[in-house]
């Protein structure tokens, strides 16, 4: 599909930005990767973001997108002859859209605070969290997936990149922490999402490396750290 | 239109019950309001939203969906024939989008941050906030009304619906702080919008009184303060 005037802004190690290249390769949408300096935030992010200066920004048409979950929405209702990504029916729409506000807003943010935690008790308190978090997840991927290999049943969907972008973080955490966040035992259905995404088209090439992650995070500042939406 | 399927658990004085009141009228849904006690929640409650336990759940089919704006896009993508919510255009539906999440991530909180802020400094910092946001606010009516009378130009839309449902509470701590957050010198377009909306049918008779949300306030506990979603 030719789209010479998209345009994304963001950072490779951001979970947000990676979101939305995921939902643009699964539409086939040709863009420009514009790689932000979050040190040294460039004239077009605050020209296209004033309000939050976050990544990513996607840029169609010289019109600027904030905000990952609704640029994804955006790139839904644009290109609407590709692959949906949302459920067609209204009430899995809305339960899919719930998770993803519940991973945004309560679960990711587990693991941010794990990285600025001082001490086991809070350590323990805040990992026993993101656990509960992830049965609750596991509940949702059963409910979500009927049975298929995807939250978007057959297809990669909304919630498998909502949830999807942040697997390079899940395994970089747990390189840095050495707890394993996702098991057979516990979260047997995500273990296999997790290996079925990692290997989709629209995923192994965008999903940065657990690695290089853990390097990025050690030598980030904590404003760089919060610096993605 | 016939829904006696449909059920709102709600709290007359939370914004977000308000705000699905609201699209409801919008699309003529007939429905049945159950009044929650957050003191005493409900076992259809903690049974609807084990997640996050808060107001409002809209239950339709016995299907309950959760979270304000979740449950706006519902009705949108269910009672299609009635007038449309979200602007038709898949840019203006973006932009409609980022303000409310802006509403409900970063405006609305600093007015819950001024009733809990002790010392004048800390209340001067957070006034001056909330004024710079309804500086962008009025910007963005501006934008999105194109000269005519709501955010979705001729007609309530969603935007009005997300910021609009805060009325009640913004003329509330206008009365508990002595501080005029509207006024026609910096904020003359959501002036004009306020006052419109107020006398829309949709919306007057769901929107609750200023006087009534004060004493509601100094009665409600901590906890109950936050219970809304």
């Amino acid at each position: 599909m030719s789209t010479s005037d998209a345009k994304l802004l963001g950072l490779w190690a951001s979970p947000f930005t990676t979101r939305v290249q995921m939902a643009l390769k699964l539409k086939s949408v040709e863009f420009e990767f514009i790689q932000e300096n979050l040190q040294n935030k460039s004239e077009l992010l605050l020209k296209t973001n004033p309000v939050h200066k976050k990544v990513p920004v996607f840029i169609h048409d010289d019109k600027p997108i904030c905000e990952s979950l609704i640029i994804i929405q955006y790139i839904e209702d644009t290109w609407i002859s590709g692959p949906s990504i949302l459920p067609t029916d209204p009430y899995d729409r809305a339960i899919a859209r719930f998770w993803a506000a519940y991973i945004d807003d309560k679960w990711f943010p587990l693991l941010k605070e794990l990285g600025a935690a001082h001490g086991d008790e809070a350590r323990t308190s805040i990992m026993e969290k993101i656990f509960e978090g992830l049965a609750l997840l596991e509940e949702a991927f059963d409910k979500c997936s009927k049975g298929k290999g995807f939250f978007g049943e057959e297809n990669v969907g909304y919630l498998d990149i909502a949830l999807g972008c942040y697997l390079g973080w899940v395994k970089a955490t747990e390189i840095m922490t050495g707890v394993k966040w996702l098991d057979e035992t516990k979260t047997p259905g995500l273990v296999g999402w997790a290996e079925r995404l990692c290997s989709d088209n629209a995923v192994k090439d965008v999903l940065p490396e657990a690695q290089k992650l853990v390097e990025h995070y050690k030598m980030s500042t904590p404003k760089e750290k919060s610096a993605t939406a």
